[in-house]
């Protein structure tokens, strides 16, 4: 089978006749192109993927509506705790995450591409937020959340989605496992209820260490108790009795009581967090609690307001105004690297979900850029798709984002008359929801395959989870992507060249050179002097076999048309066998006539025949 | 041909079993690769590498011996005027220059590769390393020279000459282009004799042409003067009477007289200084002359001394010292830039002279930087080889580095003996020669071919030139180099896939795909969905060819499992074709028994025609 072949299919026709355009032609297909473009944007299929509301909403039907209605609920149940906690994380008081999980929902009814999805303030994204606003406040983190929903928005529309394809696998895996452990680290001090201090991740456990022995036993009992517990309700949750996993031949008794057990280990969060309420409530009618409770958390919704473009604060007794540009100054450059995590965070969730369809990443950064861009107007910090909580929503029957409805009203209800019952809920138990949480964020499990498959990703891996650690969050991933980078150009100037002795038909002797990737810059001085050095030591013909030459630039031409020359001068034929069209029209442009170019071995046969003739005869008229 | 069978040659072989070492056995090789690699820099073939002298010098000969001679003698003719001049750029008194011109070339002919390049300043080093040190003196230029030196030294000795393989042609071009502009734009003002100012381009000409109606009649008449007889005389070099290019058929006389021409071109520069010098002293004997003249350049040679690690100076009256710290800042980044911009220069000269043979890096990087670290102790600024020189030097018949021991001999005699002299030397004549002499680097010339070529790369070059144009050099350079990486990193981004619809033997239809590069993290996710479209849209067996893929990584290996198992969920059947051992036990490090892989077209044919024989059995059952 000829692989030339295949390159002679209609798209690659298509590309090697574009670039042959001159210039003008070049110029005067922008108009149309630009118009082309904007109808392109209009069309009406256009419309249904920027709005998919309008594929699904004409076929909804009770059978859907039900599964909605049972996903939302349970949603609710995960998110109410989590929104609590998360608040906590993000570093503003746990009111800001409630308001930050109705709005985002009902947007993304209407522009979400992914049924799995429930919108709301997530772990990583908390983290980032703490990391990006410090101390300065949740005004600064309603900004950010602006500001993340415009930069999302905007990227969607400039379709620069693509960039998150640049992180790859063992990076994501690191940064995900150092974040879920600076999280877990920020959580250790409420679980044993002392007051620990640092920025870091080091510095965190230093001081936590350091003050470790004023532990309190209430907190600590509590906080311990939590973790313990959930992680047994969520063991216990994937049980099943009767037949496993088969539903069909389950007894009606059997089914109902798999529901209800997979509904205690879904709903864990509020069962723990209802449970320790009571228990705290009946510790607080006999005196102060063993262990530190909440606290007061004020009721009602949010005011629908602009987003804080500078605000003013009471300190020490005197107002102080916080002008727009020294918010900005504050949040520094996570404004930029929050919305693409938020992203990575959204996609990487709607990849699990998507059973091998393609996701729409523009579509998601629009959808999830309109939720932030609406939160940031009822005080909320930004957000984003949660894997634990889309996890539930699908095992709980989701069929549309439809079911975002009632998780949103029930978080609305919550805020108008559950807040008084939250002042009761232990430290603790939120520190304990967070850390049997996170913990299966720390990716160990992919150490042995990655170890098996490819070894570099593993330390690209280990180098990003400790960069991730020791520095911001978003360094340690830039650093991460960095070092990845450095591979693919380490890839682009390193190519491998095989080299065989063949014989021509008639016997005479030549080299084929076999390059197995693109010529272009970092590579062609390397490639330049294998080819001198194989072909001075053997000085024969030498045929380079351009099948895996895919691509070429101006600098490859400039160095094959030194080869050609230094070939010429040394009286040794070069040809190139295989050439693809366009890489052909690239080393054209410098040295038009320069070499000889075959694609089949009789044309190859030919050429060398009539040099060894030609050189034979040379020798007979020289003696 | 079967181009799989390529990729069994030893050399891939090797690479796949080196591979498939555990872990142990990788520690366990660290020891002895250790170990040969220090036997490797110790051997005989190293020491001669390392040293090229030892190679030439048992050799050397009487014809070598006159050949030298002729050539050192020429290239100091041209050196001495040039290293004044350019010693006006870098901004430094003008014997600074000549300081830099003996002791590296000794340096350089020990340890020098190439017999063409004759080590001293020039005009693009000169101009990076005024930006670098601004107006702090000389002292911080010898310390730049110094640091240099040690930079180019250790880069060499780690191995690190590659890095000049990502300077690609174009960004290469239009750095050099937009040096050339600036340093004719600094050398207008003396030209013109006004009292312009500005440190970038743009406010340079801006101050220039503010100040242009104060041009002096002399200055001006001299220096356009000396610009258009140079030029002159460089056409006129190069002609010749009698038979053109064929030496055998001229008469002695004929050859005579071509000598005297060609010399009459190469000494230009000597030549039009000395004859500047005489008009200069005969205006002077009566009065002031109409043009600003050098002045006083201080005889002797320089004292033989250590570096200036921080010094004193007298300002206001006051004497102020500049610690070493201070002078670090004061120096910047540009420390780093430097020693490779004179390396990159250095090569391009050692490749335009090696007639095809390759050029060493690693040698060249450790020879200039010894130049460079000697010539910080005669307080040099940072040197090169220059392109005019070694043109100069190769045309001489230059047969080795020892013609840098005459040239260093003559700049010492010219030190000891000739700077009275120099004060005669108009300042307009220097300035002429510069841009008589840098006007050639503005590559105009690679305009056409670079856009016949490849045109993004004329993109990139006029970037690189619009950058380095408005920006100071080194941040000018990385941007283009930035944006050069950025095609690479989209290359490795899109693949191209080319799709075909064949037929086994039995009918069975099949969709072929064929990647046509390396399976790597950021074109992924690209592949699969374009897989997945095809894929879903035909629902016929799929067939990826793999011949291309000459890699993968851990995110690749991840994906392919995911596909395989979507395929699988389908039962459409996927499978591999031409799967290189090295990629296949990348993807078999997730998912061992997943995917089916074959190496031949019956093996193909076989597992279609199962599949739709046991599909057709299906179809008979199932009615």
């Amino acid at each position: 089978m000829d692989s030339a072949a295949y390159f002679a299919s209609p798209k690659s026709l298509i590309d090697d006749s574009t670039k042959k355009t001159t210039a003008l032609e070049a110029l005067k297909s922008i108009g149309p192109w630009a118009k082309r473009k904007a109808r392109n944007a209009c069309t009406k299929k256009m419309l249904y993927r920027r709005v998919p509301i309008l594929t699904w909403l004409p076929t909804y039907n009770t059978t859907f509506a039900v599964g909605d209605l049972v996903a939302g609920i349970t949603v609710a149940l995960t998110l109410i705790p989590q929104a609590l906690a998360y608040s906590n994380i993000a570093g503003v008081p746990l009111q800001y995450g409630l308001y930050g999980s109705f709005l985002g929902s009902f947007i993304y009814i209407i522009f979400g591409s992914c049924k799995d999805v429930p919108v709301g303030p997530t772990a990583l994204i908390s983290l980032l937020t703490f990391q990006t606003v410090g101390h300065h406040g949740p005004e600064h983190a309603t900004l950010l959340c602006f500001f993340t929903g415009v930069i999302q928005v905007l990227m969607g529309l400039f379709g620069l989605g693509f960039l998150i394809d640049f992180v790859s696998g063992p990076v994501s895996s690191g940064f995900t496992s150092a974040a879920a452990l600076i999280i877990i680290t920020s959580q250790v001090r409420d679980v044993l209820g002392i007051r620990a201090s640092g920025n870091t991740f080091v510095k965190t456990w230093h001081s936590i260490l350091s003050d470790i022995h004023n532990s309190q036993v209430g907190d600590a009992t509590m906080g311990l108790t939590c973790i313990i517990v959930l992680l047994l309700m969520r063991v216990i949750g994937t049980m099943q009795i009767g037949p496993k996993g088969e539903e069909a031949y389950q007894k009606t008794w059997q089914k109902v009581v798999n529901k209800c057990i997979w509904l205690f280990g879904t709903a864990r969060n509020a069962i723990l967090v209802v449970v320790c309420g009571i228990i705290s409530w009946v510790y607080c009618r006999s005196g102060p609690p063993p262990f530190q409770v909440i606290g007061d958390v004020p009721s009602g919704l949010p005011a629908l307001k602009l987003p804080p473009f500078g605000f003013e604060m009471v300190q020490n007794g005197t107002t102080v105004s916080v002008p727009f540009l020294e918010m900005m100054d504050n949040l520094g450059p996570g404004i930029i690297i929050l919305p693409l995590i938020a992203l990575l965070e959204n996609i990487a969730i709607c990849k699990a979900f998507s059973n091998g369809k393609p996701v729409d990443a523009t579509q998601e950064l629009i959808a999830i850029g309109l939720c932030n861009f609406a939160n940031s107007f009822v005080q909320a910090f930004p957000g984003s798709g949660a894997l634990a909580r889309s996890a539930v929503n699908n095992s709980s029957g989701v069929r549309t984002t439809l079911g975002g409805l009632y998780t949103g009203i029930i978080v609305i209800v919550s805020l108008l008359f559950f807040t008084p019952y939250f002042y009761y809920i232990p430290k603790a138990a939120l520190a304990g929801i967070i850390i049997a949480a996170v913990i299966f964020m720390v990716e160990v499990k992919v150490v042995k395959p990655m170890w098996r498959s490819k070894k570099s990703c593993l330390i690209v891996c280990f180098l990003t989870f400790i960069a991730c650690l020791v520095l911001p969050l978003e360094i340690g991933i830039l650093i991460g992507i960095g070092i990845n980078l450095l591979f693919i150009l380490y890839h682009a100037a390193r190519p491998k060249i095989s080299v065989e002795r063949l014989n021509s038909t008639d016997g005479t002797e030549y080299l084929m050179l076999t390059p197995d990737r693109c010529l272009i810059f970092p590579s062609v001085d390397y490639v330049r002097n294998l080819v001198t050095k194989h072909s001075l030591r053997q000085g024969i013909p030498v045929v380079i076999d351009c099948t895996h030459i895919y691509g070429a630039d101006y600098t490859a031409a400039t160095v094959v048309h030194t080869l050609t020359q230094d070939f010429a001068s040394r009286q040794q034929p070069l040809l190139f066998y295989n050439l693809k069209p366009s890489v052909c029209s690239v080393f054209e442009g410098l040295a038009p006539k320069d070499f000889i170019v075959f694609y089949d071995e009789d044309q190859l046969d030919n050429l060398l025949n009539q040099w060894s003739c030609s050189k034979k005869e040379l020798e007979i008229m020289s003696t």
